[in-house]
């Protein structure tokens, strides 16, 4: 299974009755299996998760398998706050066909979340897992930070094959590469700093910026890959103000708005989460018609 | 139903296979039955909600309401992310017996939980909810913040009576007061600040401490409440050392350790929490000795 | 000297050249003077020490020490990044006539402000003055925390007679006064928790708000005092909406912008700080015109 | 004057009684002018500015001047927290021979420190200037933001020429090169992120690390340059457990400790700073051995 790419985590379409959509899901992966994405994740932070139920989960979860192409890349976000509960999901995710499972920390007891129980929570889930399990820190959703050194000591095991960092911290970075073997994958998650993190060693990228401009992403890991820098940094300066729009400014909405605008329909968010406003599709549309490179509808 | 009261958060008690222990909940209930206690909430953080799923839940409801007598209200936990599944959650709970619902803010994805966000989030619940609604802010664990001027919109619901604060911050508990209606009750959350509470007008606690020491806090209740401050004020300040413990600095394992040295087993907490040090359990001890009134076993 | 008072940290009057305005500062002490107020404190935070050289800070004490009447205490901010030139303020202030200095904590150097170098600056600063020291623990300006357990140490110095915590931190607050003896002074420096702070054992306070609504201020310590907390609560709530607008939401401008709004000529703020707003002074207005008890010009 | 360089924000020397050291400075001077650094910055946060006096800092700068090869920039830190005293020492430091002035935000004042304010600030200080200003963002010491959009805005002023941003953010770091001029400087001040500074298009560093490291940090700064990009990071890689001991952790007294294991004597730090613990110094002398490039003492 090849990491060393640039992964799509796909928004879950909703209807107008909060329910799952399953009728956009299945158009919206034709598209992406039609770019040259390198694999897809489902039931990741865009992916609604934390809203779902398992009955819905599991459903996601057998809907995309059977629509993504065998060879690149399946992974489900199978995080839970107990580690009981993270390791059932786990078990039904392979079980359905994940070719590997993205685990984000449990964070809500945060003073109690050291670097002690962030191992023996994540050894148990790797021990039990019957595919490969990927760590996943995301400070601002989770408010807690998986320490490099505790990766460091995770990477040894051999069912955890990465990380993803969503941090954009790009010292964080750093350290996650010079602390993890060479075959270790360290994705970013990040694509403000998408460039930047590829330069200092990360492996790919697990970006919702790719799921609207899915040949972008993966041009600016190629030219980064063949050592095209400076077309690269131009690439990674161009696509800031997108990436911006449909990450930390408007979230999982921003980019089911965008997908919208590029005639990709994701559905609605599902409640407390709400459509964006007139203003934010607005800044969405000028942003993506800055980009010169996207058809919109 | 008087919410006018010091309520005890109570820990759901696990073996040591992580399964649920009814039968050291049973004993447990059983004591604080005894106790001058106002009434109880199941399924808060201090009971673990994050780390139980929905079948587990409802044992814990179930068994719990059978021990504890009615007239002292009986509250529930309930706060799920989505709005759907709370909505789900505290049918299931009114239908179980609970006297009133606590539902905590959905916190997952932080930027978008504006003010907007909760009044629709919360407006929704209490339409569909059976019994009372009480909101909960608890900023450290969900890392957003519920606005004083959502809770004042939300308080003129029908069925919104009440706030748990969490937060410890007196100026934002005196906007709660200031904001709201004499009849909507203001609950302290935090033990360090209970007294300071109920002098800018918190209107009773919900209080992890109480599980521990339920006589002293309602003693420093009434004693508030009957103007004797000088008292009051010096029961803070011995009360304020074990507080600390069983708050942030060991949350629910130092409470169910705390539990464990006054007799009154707890059980074990689920992972990833873990049991507290023998440090931190020598620093416990020797809080509750300084307390005095508490006998250890 | 008895600082179980309400002490206003008066600003410091700038003409359109930015230059000192003795004249206005002239009639607004004589305003202050004629109020109930235990004391005055120059060249706090309020009084734009930071922006202040050595020459301007002597005038505004000679000056304002004129003014003030003996026997209530005068007291003159000193704090300084380094310890020597703390010395060397707190020195100029004594023999300027300073009842006692103010001296905030350094804070430039946050990473290495530890407990042990706030003991060691504190005791060097109170071991060479001439008149007796307040700590000053301001986290929100410095960003460092002076911590309890350090204050608790140098309360212990002969000539370390009380601290002002402006934090609003009311477990903190209650920290301070269990760790410190009987006769060592703790300010509160919120006006917002002015109240919650002397229940639980503040023995004054330093409120910006003080130079705007003196009687008022004043009025909520007696009736604390006097053991009369339903009309202290209510006074609280009602100062609130003031305490806010010239505290953390529009700071010295807007205290500046309050007392020119009551007929008391404060003079301009010093560059970076600017003005405020038409908006702003609309609801300083509209905030003073509800507390009803002060004449607006 | 070539800003793209590395440049040493050298620290300032003080013997056992607190005062200044000109003796070790000019010693240390002889060693950094006979590096390949590109030039030199005195007064700068390093070079515990905010613990001197304006007479000690007219003498560093005049001494040091005198003992730094005209033609490479040396550059001198002026900020201070209001407009007027930032104008007064940027003159003294213009008629003292600096080729420029390095100028952090101020921040006492944090809450009125909008983009507005800084923007009104920089200006003033900038027309009045005989030299070149840069303009410098150091968030983690000052607890404000210079927000891009204001940086964006000021690199039109005739006289403001760059900036130094020290936050180690790279996606700041890429909106202040994409908004501002190509000729304008962007200097990175974060060592553990320099390599992805200058992929992103920042134009050299200003690096306490430089000190210690000078032919390291230079090697760097070229080796990016050129685009051997897998040396480069390699290099990086190397640099970080000495970067982080001499900044986050030990400050300018990691630095001054560092500087003396290799044999270059800075003298001690000013109180409230300390000399680093002896098992700061150990962990320091082990980096440093590490890094295998460098003699120590």
């Amino acid at each position: 299974m090849d990491l060393r790419a640039v992964f799509a985590p796909i928004p879950t379409p909703f209807d107008r009755d909060q329910q799952l959509d399953l009728g956009r899901l299945g158009a919206a992966c034709a598209r992406w299996a039609a770019s040259p994405l390198g694999g897809l994740v489902v039931l990741g932070s865009t992916g609604e998760a934390a809203l779902l139920d398992d009955d819905d989960a599991d459903r996601v979860i057998a809907f995309t398998r059977d629509r993504w192409p065998a060879g690149r890349p399946f992974i489900v976000g199978t995080g839970r706050e107990s580690t009981t509960a993270t390791i059932r999901a786990t078990r039904r995710a392979a079980a359905l066909g994940a070719d590997a499972v993205l685990v984000r920390t449990p964070g809500f007891y945060k003073a109690q979340m050291t670097a002690d129980a962030f191992v023996r929570h994540y050894t148990a889930v790797a021990d039990d897992a019957a595919v490969p399990v990927l760590l996943y820190n995301f400070t601002a959703v989770t408010g807690v930070n998986l320490p490099p050194a505790a990766v460091s000591k995770l990477s040894s095991h051999p069912n955890i094959v990465g990380v993803k960092e969503s941090s954009g911290d790009i010292a964080q970075m750093t350290d996650l590469v010079a602390g993890t073997p060479d075959d270790f994958s360290v994705l970013a998650g990040s694509a403000t700093t998408f460039y930047a993190s590829l330069c200092v060693g990360a492996t790919g990228g697990i970006l919702a910026l790719a799921c609207v401009l899915p040949d972008a992403c993966v041009r600016l890991f190629e030219l980064t890959r063949s050592g095209q820098h400076a077309q690269a940094a131009a690439l990674q300066h161009r696509l800031v103000p997108v990436a911006k729009l449909v990450g930390t400014l408007h979230g999982v909405p921003g980019l089911k708005a965008a997908l919208q605008l590029t005639g990709c329909d994701a559905g609605l968010p599902r409640s407390p989460l709400a459509p964006v406003s007139e203003a934010a599709m607005a800044s969405l549309r000028e942003a993506l018609v800055s980009f010169e490179e996207v058809a919109l509808v």
